[in-house]
């Protein structure tokens, strides 16, 4: 029998966040063609907890949200749980190792997953024996890390005979983006403010180190050292967006960079700049190879809308993968999972 | 023992026109880097038989190249064919039963065998069924189709939660491009040449509609109907390349459409033009979805080079595929294999 064709492929959606919340009700919508099912919402906050998922999304859905993650796993049997609670590996190692317990694959936009093998390298050997051992695929994906500044870079590659370095530079208009994001670029505070929170520490993007790594890992690279850092882009203008205003001289988001070398050089160099009113949002990879490639996505990719898209995309492809802790390099060209909805 | 990483592995080279003698040199550079090695080399053209490859492609290499593919694949036992003779299914299913019977995998430029299954559905069966047989592993691909006209478009969709239709816009100036491909498309005849080709039948670029059905099958649609159309770009001003000069009024090379229909509605649509004095070459993928999806190579992917990077990059993938006939949305996110050069 084959899920997906023979019967409908049983979804869980793991933490319903902003990201979690639109991979819901993708998925709702997606069910109608009949090939995937919602049968279970995980969600810790009390606000949620016994609402109908439908209530929360605004799409039909009588499922019930439960704190209860493993009656959830337990009762409904998922083939593929959709994470969407933290950043952060050490946070969602128990989370992702009672799905894999319960038979369940799983999508997760944990930023640190895409590449963990670095950063964490013992909880990543205890999810991928453990998914193995039960015979299930752990994807760690997104818009960023997952495709705009790894997947995407790498593809740029496919039609060169030689590499010699890949720069990748995207540009988002935060101002254009939910609140929480112009929040978390630091649109609108002073200078001061952001060295203190960067001193605090997790500020900026998370997931940038991940995706060079899986852009040196893709070419067969080791990396032999890298650079990160993170600095405030300065408005110098007056931007307003739905939700806040930006003076002139104050904060209008990050500038973060990562390099990793090779025998020297600079071998794979990642730009990204988060803030309001940027000028020119896009996607830039730049190959100095044979031939030499130029890749824009014009205006940039989206990210509230791509990441859900990424998660709900890479359904079909965990299911097809062979078990562990797989990396968007392992798996097949990414495409649009169930197009018309 | 792990092919590739325990020891290197072995390619035989079967066809040594243009792209077979690019394909030849960049795995000799390639296997400098001790993970490849060229064992063998094919070609019926009694000019290059018995000659070094070596003193063909301008590389070091004493392998002998022979007119007897038997031979040659029953000495060397390859693990992997790179196979460069024709563009149809027809002419080379023999050769690629014979690669399989010695136990070779096979990346191909083909054109016709991307996508095979709906044009050749019965040599396409026996294909994959002694593939199977076999253990092997049989892929189509190149630069177009292969890459810029279906692989291009399907990745461009990997972060849409909908799709409604794609379009892709390849130009190319051919005009710097080799010679044949310059008279391949037709540069300096008249409307009226252009036509009596046209009737004849064989004109214009092969594999268009493999990279339709491509993307199709990439995106779960099927095809309710196709439309291919074939015309003449006329030159407006005199253009002289390298290899021959085009009048205004003269034929400056092909204008090759394709569309397929889903709901009664244009879902996918192709456009090549390949002419002397194009003026933007560029690669465009444009998708109607949520988010849209505009994405360039700027100035093009140059094909002659593109085309040999696509069949060597492809090697490690088809060796670690399932046994078969594979298409490439079946295999992972393609990159350059061996970058290093």
């Amino acid at each position: 029998m084959s899920i997906g064709e023979d019967r409908p492929i049983r979804v869980v959606q793991y933490g319903l966040g902003p990201i979690g919340q639109g991979a819901a009700k993708l998925i709702l919508e997606k069910a109608k063609a009949g090939q995937l099912e919602l049968v279970g919402a995980i969600d810790i906050d009390p606000q949620k907890a016994n609402k109908t998922l439908g209530s929360l999304v605004n799409a039909p859905s009588d499922v019930i949200i439960s704190p209860d993650a493993e009656d959830v796993l337990a009762e409904t049997q998922p083939d593929v749980v959709v994470h969407t609670t933290s950043s952060f590996m050490p946070q969602v190692e128990q989370q992702l190792l009672q799905c894999i317990r319960h038979g369940a694959s799983i999508v997760s936009s944990t930023e640190e997953l895409p590449y963990p093998f670095a950063r964490h390298p013992e909880i990543t050997q205890r999810l991928d024996l453990y998914a193995k051992e039960r015979g299930v695929t752990i994807l760690g994906t997104g818009v960023n890390p997952g495709y705009a500044m790894d997947v995407l870079a790498l593809v740029a590659t496919g039609v060169c005979t030689r590499v010699r370095s890949v720069t990748v530079n995207r540009r988002v208009d935060a101002g254009l983006r939910r609140q929480p994001l112009q929040n978390k670029v630091g649109a609108g505070i002073t200078v001061d403010e952001f060295r203190e929170r960067q001193e605090k520490g997790g500020f900026g993007h998370i997931g940038l180190v991940e995706s060079l790594r899986l852009v040196m890992h893709g070419l067969g690279w080791p990396i032999e050292g890298f650079t990160e850092n993170l600095e405030p882009v300065i408005s110098e203008r007056k931007v307003k967006t739905p939700y806040l205003t930006v003076q002139p001289g104050r904060v209008a988001g990050i500038k973060h960079t990562a390099q990793a070398l090779r025998n020297g050089n600079v071998a794979v160099s990642l730009d990204l700049r988060m803030y309001v009113g940027a000028d020119q949002p896009e996607d830039r990879v730049i190959v100095e190879g044979d031939p030499p490639i130029n890749l824009v996505v014009e205006g940039g990719i989206f990210g509230d809308t791509a990441t859900v898209a990424a998660l709900v995309n890479a359904i079909p492809q965990v299911l097809n993968a062979s078990p562990g802790l797989r990396t968007v390099t392992d798996l097949p060209v990414p495409r649009c999972f169930l197009p018309e909805v």
